[in-house]
């Protein structure tokens, strides 16, 4: 008989009222092909080259090892296969569980050419990149500086006599530092380094610097680099992040990136600004912009195995259950607890809206970068904005996520098998690289607080031109004209509580009275460097008004959570986009009573037996979020489902497809005991030089009556 | 010239208002002797058998392998330098980094048997595990049962015939599982089966048995065990957690721990029921009140890294520094802003306020087990719920803390030789074992709701009596009697909003009005099971409640804060202890304006030109905690310094006394580069065997033009 974890998991699965292939294909579409993206994971899955059996056991040497041999033999899969790039790509990163140096050579080496490089220089070394003829990497951080970039130390002076520039790193703070692939992959680097031209610093810009030799890879002359050591819970442990010290290594000038500024040997060297001080920003909003579908996919796995875990864990008798009712024993199923379901719920909701919001950011990425190939930089501003919101919000979230999920499984969530802890700890310098979130939150503030004071300036005046200038990021100010009245009247009704509209104007008002809030602050005295606390609040209220407006403008006619999707998936996904926005609403109640948007509840009586008054509003939103949480219910492993991970992919212990997981944890340990405590020879040799001196000197402590006794 | 973090840590080092020595020994008073402590440390830590410089690339058997080291080492210090128990517990549960076997033998196994075993039992068995002549383990928690103890599979069946119990594993799921120190340490178990009776079942009960042979440690018969694996981000990694099954396995009847309930032989086996039904729980009472003091001291570590690296860290231009007014270059303290310092200060005041909460516990556990001596059960429930409520409170706290300071370190926080991962990954399932926090917190809420209702209900009748029976965990409810007028008037100056007995009668009422709501819901007809979510507010809201009353008895004359401190100590704990009820109200706000306790901010004026009005109260909340904030600032170095740690143990590169942060980081890298990506001869065989074939096959792809020129 299957184990009873398997019954479990198949009834839960057949609670679902939707098609999980067809909601497969709509969370697809529009990002990836569905079909490709199975062909190329049972093709990678089916390679002995990415087995995952014994990965947790190696040593740090043998996991760079294990990436390097990922690297090559998934370039023999291409070309065994004929994978396409996009093929490749998808193996590379989303398939392959564990980041290696390779993919930074994509994502951050070669498109900074194919940014900022100009047409010369595309045509000279993006072929060696498309090709791997050269592998790269990109040196930006220093041990002294990581957010702010204008203060990077490593120098380029450029040397008129030799048309050449000198790299240079000048003081211990100055090493580069972090930088992926550096530490053994990498050929060649893309270096952010100071121009000096004349004894004059024109702030920092962009060189491509040979590393290593072509003939045996050997660093270059003058050059130092190394590995920079383990990260935090043994994350990312095949990824050769490095560190790098220049010594007065010289370069061609052909080799700045030239797409922008350039550096010209006239008169001793001229510099040429850049048309628009911002142009160079394409690259980290292009990173950014791939972050947030990236991160919700991550998140989708964690929940996926938390979720079919939470259906199979039974724990404590349900004291409704009248004899005779029980299904399999007598403990109920832990995910009807409303303190896991309300932790765990929300998770999985957010990656359905993360998902969702990652498409929407590549299409207006794609816009943008469409405008300014014809030189147009109308959208750019809007795009930074939205990528710097999303990026901190999404990022921030998915890691708070995946250590939510995993502590709803109780204490074997901390089991490595589980495979949850692993996400976790690679997602999480998410929240740090690409801008610092609280770095970005600044940033996001400025843009709210820009557009706030022009829409009320012009609001009064001409209120008609005041809406039609909001874009997609400042649209929640629409809801201060006409100036609302508040508070404003809230449902006693759990349904009523459920009108999307009502709770986008709530989000929205929030998120107009928290930027209100920050400008007033600022316009009594108060300076913008004392606001980083506020900055924080303010990208929170902002981001989640604008994912609020994009997913019931997704969950419309033809909106990217309703294309291609039948009746049944509407419903389901409408139901998700329901209990996002009341969720958000819960969150945001400090809020919304603190700046009287809504009202507070009636005092309490204050003796137990009064009770509460039914229709009190707030309890009313909490019920409806309940309610709704409830409905979603039966439907949580079937969107799971519709996430369409293989095991291969999760990698778990308790949260394949069948269930099984007590069986699975426990041969796992079997057949690992030798990795975990050595061979019984090992145990053995462990047991004389270390167990039994401690036993016999408790022995003769005891004045050996320990002996006969035991 | 020392480098300049150095510089920085002793400029910061100088601006404290107090003597970090006296501080010291005040946060020590009644829990440890300051130098026993110094005396025991430098011992340790001077001995090659605790060397740590190495120990994040070990294998997995070679890290427990280096855990049954230590155990054997540490008791030849003992012999050699003649520790005493106290000297001895410090030693291995304080000073050495890293939970061992061992340690649960001292703070689960011996334990058990003291509070479960008869006199005879203890006489028999005591005096075995206090020299070691045995090592044992605690054997509860099952692969399908762990909260919910009731529901152990495993049995123990009376047999009459040979007075004996048969010990067995009648299924997958009774697989005791996650048991620290069974892996391969323990000798002996105490295990906890289900008493079958004449086929009756009597539930669990406690059973030593003995696991492995004395003469070569082999497994006896019947029984099968072994290492359960992993845990993850490496946490634990020398702990060796085991799994056991057992196939009918025999003990004698009296090793049935029987201080309370027994079984006699009469009549094919006659039940003695203990004569109170919680007088069990006094073990895992025990092991929560001693979690409080051990988490603090642990989050101290954390903390001290965290606040020494963010004052060497220097990032961004000042924009208010004049020209001349730089110190050392151009860049402000990280430390110095508040997104950053109003996330480290909460953490740096929960330490001092949890080691606080450690030492009172402490007493009150003290008091209970003299009194449960003599017979009194007075004091269990108030002990019961005080542990349940701290222990979920302060392990969240903690554990959401080391991760708080990690983040606020930036991109550095990311790498390991920081060593604040490592406290965050060794204390994470602190707030699942011994009572996972969310079903702790439903225990909690249960205490609180019979004591509302004892109170509302003699409230009324004889108020004077009700006050006389509120304990310390439900003193908060003073604040109904007389009950309140609502909203109370809020302070409009920052001053005033530094009143601790307001911010205590805030708190009170919060707690107050919190349960309140639970009782109300639960008045009109909503059911227990069903408030799992509710519970959660609860708990936080009551033991917040009751930390305020504990700290500001603390801060007064002849308290624990108070103690030995001179008029500086006192003056810089007191801000402690202002900022920690100031930034508990702000985190309140949500409830207080909900039930109505404060009103909500005036309208905000929707135009940025308006400045806000100065006196809004709340915004003079927020001023007040940021100016509390402000005036620690200068402290927090001084602060850590008063927790004590020596760089050995906090052992790090980035927070060790002498600052010099970047220079550590690079040698450490140079120092281990072997240990992270293997020697120079096995770097260039990864080279040859799996980078040149990439770069190999790019350069035939390119046409081979990338030869040239590269």
């Amino acid at each position: 008989m299957a184990p009873q974890s398997t019954l479990d998991i198949q009834a839960a699965r057949q609670r679902a009222s939707f098609d999980p292939d067809v909601l497969h294909r709509v969370l697809l579409a529009g990002s990836k092909d569905p079909d490709m993206r199975k062909r190329v994971a049972q093709l990678i899955s089916a390679s002995p080259a990415f087995d995952k059996t014994s990965k947790a056991y190696l040593s740090r040497p043998k996991q760079i090892e294990r990436g390097l041999k990922a690297a090559r033999d998934l370039f023999q899969a291409v070309d065994e296969h004929d994978l396409d790039y996009i093929e490749y790509l998808e193996a590379l990163v989303s398939l392959i569980d564990d980041p290696i140096g390779l993919n930074l050579h994509e994502i951050a080496f070669t498109p900074v050419i194919q940014a900022q490089g100009s047409d010369e220089q595309q045509a000279e070394w993006l072929p060696l990149c498309y090709n791997h003829a050269i592998i790269g990497c990109y040196l930006q951080t220093e041990l002294g500086h990581g957010s702010n970039v204008q203060q990077l130390e490593t120098t380029a002076t450029y040397d008129t006599k030799k048309d050449e520039f000198v790299i240079h790193s000048p003081t211990i703070s100055a090493t580069k530092w972090w930088i992926g692939a550096l530490g053994i992959l990498s050929t060649h680097g893309v270096v952010q380094a100071r121009l000096f031209i004349g004894g004059k610093d024109y702030g920092p810009h962009l060189f491509i610097v040979q590393l290593r030799s072509m003939k045996d890879h050997s660093l270059l002359p003058g050059i130092e680099a190394g590995e920079i050591g383990p990260k935090v819970h043994g994350a990312m442990s095949a990824l050769d992040n490095g560190w790098a010290r220049f010594n007065n290594v010289r370069i061609p000038r052909k080799q700045m990136l030239s797409r922008f500024a350039q550096v010209e040997p006239s008169n001793g060297g001229t510099y040429v600004k850049p048309p628009h001080s911002k142009l160079s920003y394409g690259g980290m909003i292009f990173i950014r912009s791939q972050m947030i579908g990236n991160l919700s996919w991550r998140l989708a796995k964690a929940v996926t195995i938390s979720v079919r875990y939470l259906h199979m864990r039974r724990q404590f008798a349900d004291p409704e259950l009248k004899p005779g009712e029980e299904q399999h024993g007598v403990e109920k199923q832990v995910i009807s607890y409303p303190a896991v379901y309300m932790r765990v719920i929300p998770q999985l909701v957010n990656t359905i809206v993360f998902m969702t919001a990652g498409k929407d950011m590549a299409n207006l990425y794609h816009a943008m970068s469409a405008e300014l190939a014809g030189g147009n930089t109308n959208l750019l501003a809007e795009t930074h904005a939205v990528s710097s919101g999303l990026k901190t919000y999404v990022s921030s979230a998915v890691v708070e996520g995946c250590e939510t999920v995993r502590r709803a499984m109780g204490g074997h969530g901390f089991l490595a098998s589980t495979g949850v802890g692993r996400i976790y700890a690679t997602e999480l310098p998410s929240a740090t690289y690409e801008g610092d979130n609280y770095i970005l939150n600044l940033q996001v503030a400025r843009a709210a607080l820009k557009s706030f004071k022009a829409f009320v300036g012009s609001a009064s005046s001409d209120p008609k031109d005041a809406l039609k200038n909001l874009t997609a990021s400042s649209a929640y100010l629409a809801s201060l004209a006409p100036p609302p009245k508040l508070p404003l009247s809230a449902p006693t009704a759990v349904k009523d509580w459920q009108s999307l509209s009502l709770l986008q104007r709530l989000l929205d008002l929030r998120a107009a009275l928290t930027v209100g809030r920050l400008a007033s602050l600022l316009a009594s005295g108060r300076k913008f460097g004392e606001m980083s606390w506020e900055c924080v609040q303010v990208s929170e209220a902002v981001v989640e008004a604008f994912l609020a407006g994009r997913m019931v403008e997704a969950i419309g006619k033809g909106g990217l959570l309703t294309d291609g999707a039948g009746e049944r998936e509407k419903a389901v996904l409408e139901k998700v986009v329901t209990f996002f926005l009341l969720h958000r609403v819960s969150h945001a109640l400090p809020s919304l009573l603190e700046f009287g948007i809504l009202a507070p509840s009636p005092p309490l009586s204050l003796s137990s037996s009064t009770p509460l008054k039914q229709d009190a509003p707030l309890e009313q939103l909490r019920l409806s979020l309940d309610s709704v949480a409830r409905e979603l219910l039966p439907e949580l492993v079937g969107l799971t489902d519709a996430f369409g991970f293989s095991d291969w992919e999760l990698d778990t212990t308790v949260g394949n497809h069948d269930g099984a997981a007590y069986e699975r944890m426990l041969e796992k340990a079997k057949a690992d005991e030798e990795q975990n405590i050595g061979s019984k020879a090992e145990q053995q040799r462990m047991y004389r030089e270390y167990i039994r001196p401690i036993l016999e000197r408790g022995r003769k402590l005891t004045g050996g009556g320990g002996d006969a006794k035991l």
